[in-house]
């Protein structure tokens, strides 16, 4: 408990949860690093296509970084749509289950909450590399760095939303900055005539081992478009900007798909020009930094700019995926003590689950950024194209003003999304998209499960109309198991004689002579109660006792069983190892039990 | 449970456990592998020591085999006096204590206890390096196969000592025939003319490291007294031969020395006469084997005899920890459940846990028999001199027929024993001896502790002796926790009405609107029980409760508190985790509660 204290804080009142309400610069900070914390990895995802036909492929990188280019300016006119729409917050789930239904909410909602666990995994491997290529001999405790950075990521979010903001928002500015630095310095450098410097060690200098098609153009476009995961989440999160949320929320917007492009077609241009490949063991930013600034201050101010940038983008999914699980719970398809806010107004429960979950992902794949990247992506763009069909679907079912120039809006980021959504399946289908299709169809699977359960539940416990109160048993025996006598015992009885019922007490009699000496006390402190004696060929004193309490519950359909369990507590809790093993077991079998109330009569021990 | 029952069996009756008798051939089988197993190890132990002197000071390891020759002798015909004084089983524990006190018996018996973990490491570690002899490949993989061997002893264990003692039956005398065999002809051999063959490669041809001191001679010996570990273990299980049991088993006593005696002074014998010294990667006996029989049918049989006979000395001590901790249990050194029978009449808790020590203490020294052994032997020799030491004294205080005679031998045998011990403790001391010196002294404080606790528990629930009863509480305060109205809510009140006390429902205010519909329901269906909000500022639901039931027991310490909880029970197992966290948190939280009943009213789920 002081453990959880000093990691977590002070619990907060429920009452400080509207003064949680976040300026648009702390915003920024909280909501942008998803996206542009991508541009450490998009370019040299489609690099690490395009190099497979060879390093004359290697100029598609341009018209592929504009076909990502064109995708960021549709989603960010979409996406303010969008806020606009949904001051509320109008995530994919959300958008499509108020216009499309449940069925297509759901596959958005397992999409989104497959992307977030990939979102963290991804970035903080990403994060990762971009120490590692500083430091290679840090390269073989990758996977245990990545755990610490997501260990260390979930505490402060258990911290909650505001004071991780705080914490977060210099190191944003200060990795934007720093990018920022290496694009303009570079772009700069490479237009002097100077330049034209080639690469050290490309991977495989023009051995092509596949050869130019459409299909591996498509591919490093698919690889590309992990870059604009992310720009979701403004979308999301309207309701935790100040008033007027909406203008605030679509201001920022703006503000970070310009720094994303801007960010990314620099690296993409910079890339192209100097001829740089993926290596491994050294990411692309990290060679570009190199090449601009030398590898001094400067260039280990990037890396570890870029590191934390991708440590937030992590942390972004930790709003994200505890809030969906929330919604989720509320609408009954996640287990319901997902919708509980925690001691410090954060969703404890889904904070902790997405950092289990990522944790184990990381060590599947070995935290290498490239493997889980087949994986990323698909589940963003199928929140994408669903929630954009549902605008479109609310345009022509709502109408309002202006509504043929927002359906033309949507209706483009419905069609664009939809191929990219296509493109994206087909062409990482074997490489491991396949494995977030079956993930989405088991988790649909699991909150249609969880959903008609609690229907099932609610049914069943619901009050009668006619206000009839369900029977009680008529009868009621009142049964006290005991191995032998003494206060605790003697409380028990006495608590039992107290009450309405007809008493018996029953022991296991596996030792002769331990059950003459029983006999003999009863007699005097029994109190005139029934003692019954079980006989037990297996020695199992459980075994026995239920056997005998099913048998009364069996012979007449109209009587409770009131088990009387006298329990000695010991004083300090280590002492509970040598107590109450068969209490413990006795009663986990008796919770079961149809027509059987349990008490506890408790006796503690003082020392 | 299906699982259980086929891996150990289905339960047998008490009346069952008379007939679970041994006769000389199976016990010989069961007790004596242990002690005939160390032939496996000793020799090399003894000659591992003396080469650091150079090949030189091998000749020594025939004078240190005869010092160890003469100490199974005393040991044998001390033994033979403990059977026949103890024909109950006289473990070195019981002798100590009903001749010395309860002190010396804590020692003996915390000694034992290391050394049953130790045997089962160790026989396991040596079986595995005499399968790795023959198939070196599987030396990386020495850990895992030591840890499959432990598992499958726990299980064989778990089923019954009359099955596993014909299970084992076979092996043992198979592998105590391809010993004898190896011995015979080897030695045979040895004698021919053509027989001077000289090691193939030693460790350390002539690199004396130390010189040849008196220091290193006595460390030799230590090393050596691992061989006749497990000589008392038929002292310990004289009641589970047939009768007459004293005179059977000291028969088997006789025929257990002989064999072990003839093994290790064969293999030292021929270890000297052929120039063996010990090779990393392939054992003693397998480098005589191969010389003997050369690599073939015959040398693979004494390997896989080998490993079988160590296999059943660690299966050896599955007999005699458990029966030790269950001795210790009912002496109250233990915690009360090691002394119950489990279903097949074993004691199962103590298997468990040597199980799992023993893997444990594998796992860290990495299955290596050399870095096990320094802590080896020196447990056994405490408990050997203890025994010997309580017989001594036994003699003294009750006298009898020859009682000069018998108070020679075991002066004897205490006087060897302890000079043994004082030889091991200060040879060994630092290699890892003193690692099993403090564990001794933190499991005597342990058994004090248990043993003080269940004493106090024992006074304080303890019947007085004038008749007169616990006091109960006067008044009794029914507690509903509810939060929300539904028919398991409303059993639970219909259940406390029926019930003497007064009464009330108790809900935590956390959602205004969720509140007021509870209230207006509660008009309907409350019965006319008293309904209760409380505040909740920091959403804690459990902890508002805690608060709010403390103040009542505070208000009145007059007054029992009874806590009746509805519970829904979900139709299937896995559904619990969609329930009941909250009930099973106040549960926990209750139990250690003074005052306070709790009571569980089931509502059962159908579907």
């Amino acid at each position: 408990m002081i453990l959880k204290r000093w990691l977590v804080g002070d619990p907060l009142k429920t009452a400080q949860a509207r003064h949680e309400r976040l300026s648009k610069t702390i915003a920024l900070a909280i909501f942008s690093s998803n996206a542009i914390s991508s541009v450490a990895y998009g370019t040299e995802e489609i690099l690490l296509v395009l190099v497979l036909a060879g390093t004359a492929a290697v100029a598609w990188s341009i018209p592929v970084s504009l076909a990502i280019l064109f995708l960021v300016l549709v989603l960010t006119i979409s996406y303010r749509q969008i806020i606009y729409e949904y001051p509320e917050g109008g995530g994919a789930y959300l958008v499509a289950r108020t216009n499309l239904g449940d069925r297509p909410a759901l596959v958005a909602a397992a999409a989104l909450m497959i992307d977030y666990v990939l979102t963290v995994a991804v970035s903080v491997a990403a994060g990762v590399a971009a120490v590692t290529s500083a430091i290679p001999s840090l390269f073989i405790h990758r996977e245990a760095l990545g755990l610490v950075a997501i260990l260390f990521t979930v505490i402060m979010n258990l911290r909650g939303v505001r004071e991780s903001g705080k914490f977060f928002a210099i190191p944003t500015y200060f990795a934007i900055g720093a990018l920022v630095l290496l694009v303009v310095a570079g772009t700069l450098k490479s237009f002097s005539p100077s330049s034209l410097i080639l690469p050290t060690n490309p991977i495989m200098p023009d051995k092509a081992t596949e050869s130019l098609t459409v299909f591996l153009v498509l591919r490093s476009f698919a690889a590309g478009c992990s870059t604009v995961t992310g720009m979701e989440v403004i979308s999301n999160g309207v309701k935790a900007f100040r008033h007027p949320e909406s203008k605030n929320a679509a201001t920022t917007m703006i503000w970070m798909s310009a720094i994303l492009a801007s960010l990314f077609m620099g690296i993409s241009w910079m890339a192209y020009h100097y001829g740089i490949v993926p290596k491994a063991g050294e990411t692309i930013t990290s060679q570009l930094a190199r090449l601009t600034f030398g590898t001094g201050v400067v260039y280990y101010a990037i890396q570890i700019a870029t590191m934390m940038l991708l440590v937030l983008a992590a942390n972004s999914a930790f709003a994200g995926f505890p809030h969906l699980a929330s919604i989720l719970a509320r609408d009954g398809f996640m287990p319901h003590q997902m919708a509980t806010f925690g001691d410090r107004l954060v969703f404890s429960n889904g904070i902790i689950i997405l950092g289990i979950f990522a944790c184990l992902l990381l060590v599947i794949f070995e935290g290498d950024t490239h493997a889980l990247i087949p994986l990323y992506a698909i589940g963003v763009f199928v929140s994408f194209t669903l929630s954009q069909a549902g605008m479109v679907k609310r345009w022509l079912v709502k109408k309002g003003t202006h509504w043929r120039k927002k359906l033309l809006v949507n209706g483009v980021g419905a069609f664009t999304t939809g191929i990219a959504t296509i493109i994206i399946a087909s062409t990482k289908f074997m490489q491991g998209a396949w494995i977030v299709f079956l993930l989405v169809m088991i988790l649909i699977l699991m909150f249609q499960g969880i959903r008609s359960h609690y229907k099932a539940v609610a049914e069943q416990i619901a009050l009668d109309r006619r206000g009839s109160r369900p029977p009680l048993p008529r009868r009621n025996v009142v049964i006290i198991p005991i191995s032998g006598l003494n206060r605790a015992v003697v409380r028990a009885v006495d608590f039992a004689r107290s009450r309405p019922g007809e008493i018996r007490a029953v022991f296991v009699d596996i030792d002769p002579e331990e059950s003459a000496k029983v006999k003999i006390q009863w007699a005097q402190w029994g109190g005139g109660v029934n003692l019954i004696a079980l006989p037990s060929p297996y020695r199992s004193v459980l075994g026995s006792l239920l056997g005998y309490i099913e048998e009364v519950l069996e012979k007449d359909h109209d009587t409770w069983v009131t088990v009387v369990i006298p329990e000695i507590l010991p004083a300090r809790w280590w002492q509970n190892i040598l107590h109450n093993q068969r209490a413990l077991m006795l009663k986990a079998a008796l919770l079961f039990k149809e027509r059987v109330i349990l008490t506890d009569v408790p006796f503690h021990l003082t020392r």
